[in-house]
């Protein structure tokens, strides 16, 4: 395994050919963006690649794939695309593939066993890199391409709002936005709210409490407020970010039931409290500002043990 | 009155002094961020420049002003910076002004009477603007203008989400960033909540009603229910756009009760629908994707001249 330069990467890519690329589980615009939009650019230039998404693409992300079909090839160079451990890669996404040629990432923590390397750790997105990389192979944006750099950086940003976000990330949404339909790339990903989700949040402040003094602010979803308000995963997103929004809360912590008698916890912090730390506690972990850890018992005993900690944490 | 090009503007403001800023009423992020700006900037030149504001500058503003201290001089040059027209100027703002002398705005609807007018339709910002002018007057940025510029540009745009952003848009934030904390700023815009906005939110999402097939939603604000809350001007900002991130919703229309029995009504679109067209049957207007009007009258009447005017336009 070595840590390579970008001119490496693109040498790299430039001399193979059969490219198989791949995405990690529970897949993100992210690694749906780079992975794709690579997979566009490497197919301009006369090579073929395949993406490898674990399961299907979420509907959410069809949009990405309209002009996508699956080409007929034996992978002969494997690149995984924002796959930070080797832990993230479904097994079908795994199939046929003995080692991975090449890793480009954007996570400071990558552990990806691959023969070359490449990860900035100030890309807010791995798409900012693909970006780059598309640039010095010198393909031609189309909107397709530019549809999934969009996609990347403006998810992994928050549509630019994230900490990460910086100069380049805006440099690069300037350049890609004159090619694509990030209008509708953002109704989908940062305004649409479906009318169970809407309920879904209004019964999540139904739920919120505050303790340590307002510093912390605990909300939950339980099996049975979900099947009354008929709403799947798609629903689910984003509710973790509820409780930290609101004014004086540094650490927000949102108490999901999952079948099992076990509840998925997720902690959000402002004010550089330690999420991680939090939740290591509990056997989880995490990102500084965002953590997350499972908790078996009934609502009553694991609100009570993640209050106490919080408090004593505080 | 004269349409004037931005080269024009950087010679009215080079050759005048003692400059007066007017911005509009409800102040917002784009009338604040652009005015403070240019006094910012002006003074920079050696130059006299208050900005006159309707009240007080909103608390969650009041980090555009920490270094900014009234000066004391008498008013020789007039500048309005994203009034959309003359009713939306103060009577606190207009004190001691006989005429305006120049417009800086990016409403395309501008009606403002000023002696020379620049009208940038295109501009996400009348910031936008204001950092062009600022460029062009040859002053470095700093963290003031900076984070007046970016407080403008994102607050405008919803953090780079709404249909009005440009390639510009992203390249002028590329251009501040570096200059300003946009983190602490996005977090005041766009994370933070207190207990009374969320409460506020959660009676807005009681009073949604759809209407036009589901392609209509509309919410309202009485001055009961704000009393009730404790809500203040603050509270209220960022309520028109509940109803149009509604699955389905084209138009999403908030209401607003203010003192005299006036409603201020806001309008939101997708798909292209056209809220200003929609505005102008009640003598308002603004941008194509949102919009605004006053009409008088009870809940009801108001609601249901809104209803018929959105069923016959959808």
């Amino acid at each position: 395994m070595r840590m390579i330069t970008l001119d490496e990467v693109v040498s790299l890519l430039k001399e193979n050919d059969c490219f198989k690329l791949l995405t990690h589980s529970y897949p993100d615009g992210d690694t749906l963006g780079g992975a794709f939009a690579l997979a566009y650019a490497l197919r301009k230039l006369g090579k073929k690649a395949n993406v490898a998404v674990n399961g299907a693409v979420p509907s959410k992300f069809r949009y990405l794939v309209k002009n996508y079909t699956e080409q007929d090839f034996v992978p002969a160079y494997i690149v995984s695309v924002d796959v930070a451990a080797m832990s993230l890669l479904g097994d079908s996404v795994m199939e046929g593939v003995d080692k991975i040629d090449l890793c480009i990432d954007h996570h400071r923590t990558n552990s990806v066993a691959a023969e070359h390397v490449y990860v900035d750790g100030d890309a807010a997105a791995a798409s900012e890199t693909v970006w780059q990389i598309i640039g010095m192979l010198g393909v031609e944006p189309d909107e397709d391409i530019a549809g999934c750099i969009y996609t990347g950086i403006s998810t992994d940003t928050g549509c630019f709002c994230y900490t990460n976000t910086t100069p380049r990330t805006h440099r690069i949404a300037a350049e890609v936005i004159p090619y694509c339909d990030w209008q509708s790339i953002n109704y989908i990903n940062f305004v649409v709210k479906t009318r169970a989700k809407i309920r879904m949040e209004r019964m999540i402040y139904d739920t919120m409490e505050f303790y340590a003094g307002g510093k912390c602010a605990v909300v939950y979803t339980t099996l049975a407020m979900q099947m009354a308000l008929g709403a799947g995963d798609d629903e689910m997103e984003g509710l973790a970010n509820i409780p930290r929004q609101v004014e004086g809360v540094q650490m927000g912590i949102t108490m999901r039931e999952k079948e099992g008698g076990v509840f998925k916890i997720s902690v959000r912090t402002n004010d550089g409290i330690n999420a991680s730390e939090f939740c290591k506690q509990f056997g989880g972990g995490g990102h500084p500002a965002a953590s997350g850890c499972s908790i078996e018992g009934d609502l009553g005993t694991v609100k009570k043990m993640l209050v106490d900690a919080a408090e004593a944490f505080l």
